[in-house]
């Protein structure tokens, strides 16, 4: 590692967060090349996965790239996809030095990226910006392992976890310039999801407003049957923001057709029991290519998730105001007698926005839970 | 205001922050005496609230006090009250200036120490060290202003606002590390409170562990009938601190002079329906001198001091744990139909301590609710 690294690749970091949420299926990468200390080329990956960023990096650079160091916030691809690799192309636009943070968890790519390059002469550094990049990749590589897309299961409550008041008052609980942030959260995700019950209560919209996107987030309604009212916010800006409708085979066959004329897609899901099965809704979104989703509720999707043991990260956002114990629990009954047996998260960071509270935790899974 | 004013008056407040919790019923105030740049005495609040922190002070100084300034965290007293007032014992000393962050609110203090002071030769500067000597006086100053004690609730909940699971299992929610910073928290408090359901359920001892105290808080335990273990952890340690019984008037009197016997201190308080009256409890509490009192559940008891708005400050302990909708609320029902009508807190502070958040937060009250 040179004085220099760290420099470049938060640069290169800088520029792949502005990937987060629509570069799905593929990963946000980002890169810049730099040649005797001038910065001569930036990338980062384009909308739906391609151009990945080392291709709009050298596209840019140019002749400039020729003995360029490349700094790229992860393992460049070494199979060919939809583009030719990455390393292929570094190699031949003569990059002599390429820092990377780790290698590729995807089992297409796993350290043949970094064989190709050290093979062809160029030398590889690897390690800089790691706790960074895993943060910018802890989706994409959970889908990798997992088959399924990491889950933030955000909680807007009272400082004693209520929702709304017993009549279902609930505007607002946190102020605005916590609902503006979370605009800026559904803006890293690839989707969006609520249940059935919110998508009735609430009739959200579910889209990032108030700020620039370039794509917007999946917007994703689990409801086994389909009962949801099709004059909406969210059917009626199908055009504007993707429509996924998850539901079970007994979802009648007039609405699903309706909900597809409307532009929906829907996505069937085996039962488990009365439920729609947690697990199975899950890898189903894998298989759709999504790495981060955001849940925004309500109650029992929450809790269903959470007994499933599919939730991975929490978001906890807490205004300065008391309901108590007839209020709407943000959560519902999640069949736990013993403290031992409740899901545990680890604190990763704690702030206050405006009067309010927002928390961010990960899910704590014992080794053998993994 | 003088260029080292700033830093004298930081240590009187330090020197006064060690009395908060053990000079009820007096504030407890911090003095530094410095002459030509050197410190030439120091005093605080001694226990019980007596001597004052400007006698001790002073008596420390001896002949050095003459000419010398006296940094003070509040009004020296101007009344003849246990001991002489200090703002004569300063002018005797011969102390050539007195710096103060404001007048003290006591009626029989309130502007006429300083006009002692003043007429009497001493220069008098105001406004040093305010914000920090106003949050060591909040709860004396409460008292002055409505007869009855600062009440902060701490609440200790898993992050869906539970504190035991449907069986009742409760270890642990929060961690080690916050538990004992629970113990400094009861330190600073005059008196800890608890319902009867609370000593029933938990036996709690209620006591300060871990830490020196030169005072052990006052342990106020509320239940209309005194239906409580007359075997206890609290009951076997009334020497050790006091023990505080706060009953209506159909508590048997047999059981009253079982208590008394043991050395408890027996509160009545008038019945509100079906409950102690809850302003006429906190009023009791004031008569007898208190200024702070750290409520720690459990959740009818805060639900009835929230109800009757005498909850000022909301301590809110979180563990990285998430229990559902049938665990255990940690408010009771507070009857609200509209979020508008719910009780508001404004946020002083969120910090982590190992894996825990702990925020702190003000009660806010229109003015006219003041």
């Amino acid at each position: 590692m040179r004085p220099e690294d760290a420099h470049h690749m938060d640069r290169a970091l800088e520029l792949g967060r502005r990937g987060l949420g629509n570069t799905w299926p593929n990963p946000a990468v980002g890169c810049v090349l730099v040649r005797d200390g001038a910065v001569v080329g930036e990338g980062w990956t384009q909308p739906g996965g391609r151009p990945h960023a080392e291709a709009m990096a050298l596209e840019l650079a140019g002749a400039s790239a020729k003995g360029a160091t490349a700094y790229v916030t992860l393992e460049p691809c070494a199979h060919h996809g939809a583009t030719p690799p990455c390393a292929d192309a570094l190699i031949a636009a003569g990059i002599s030095r390429v820092v990377a943070p780790f290698a590729d968890e995807d089992p297409r790519v796993s350290g043949k990226g970094f064989a190709k390059l050290r093979t062809a002469g160029v030398e590889v550094t690897t390690g800089v910006g790691a706790d960074e990049a895993a943060r910018h990749h802890t989706g994409f590589f959970h889908r990798v392992r997992h088959g399924r897309p990491l889950l933030t299961l955000k909680l807007a409550t009272s400082l004693d976890g209520r929702i709304a008041t017993a009549s279902g008052d609930s505007q607002w609980i946190t102020g605005p310039e916590t609902r503006a942030y979370v605009h800026g959260l559904r803006a890293t995700h690839d989707a969006v999801m609520v249940g059935a019950g919110t998508a009735r209560a609430d009739d959200p919209l579910l889209t990032v407003r108030g700020r620039d996107v370039v794509q917007q987030p999946v917007r994703i309604v689990v409801s086994r049957r389909l009962d949801l009212p099709q004059n909406s916010q969210m059917s009626r800006t199908v055009d504007e923001a993707p429509l996924w409708l998850c539901h079970a085979e007994d979802a009648p066959q007039e609405v699903r057709n309706l909900w597809t004329d409307l532009g929906a897609t829907l996505i069937e899901v085996p039962l488990n029991g009365r439920q729609l099965d947690i697990s199975a809704l899950m890898q189903a979104l894998g298989s759709q290519g999504l790495t981060r989703v955001f849940c925004e509720g309500g109650g029992d999707l929450a809790a269903s998730l959470l007994a499933a043991d599919r939730v991975d990260a929490l978001d906890l956002h807490q205004g300065g105001v008391i309901i108590g114990a007839e209020g709407r629990p943000a959560l519902g009954a999640l069949g736990l007698d013993k403290l031992s047996e409740a899901p545990r998260f680890v604190l990763d960071r704690v702030t206050s926005i405006g009067n309010d509270v927002v928390q961010s935790w990960t899910r704590h899974r014992r080794q053998s839970q993994e």
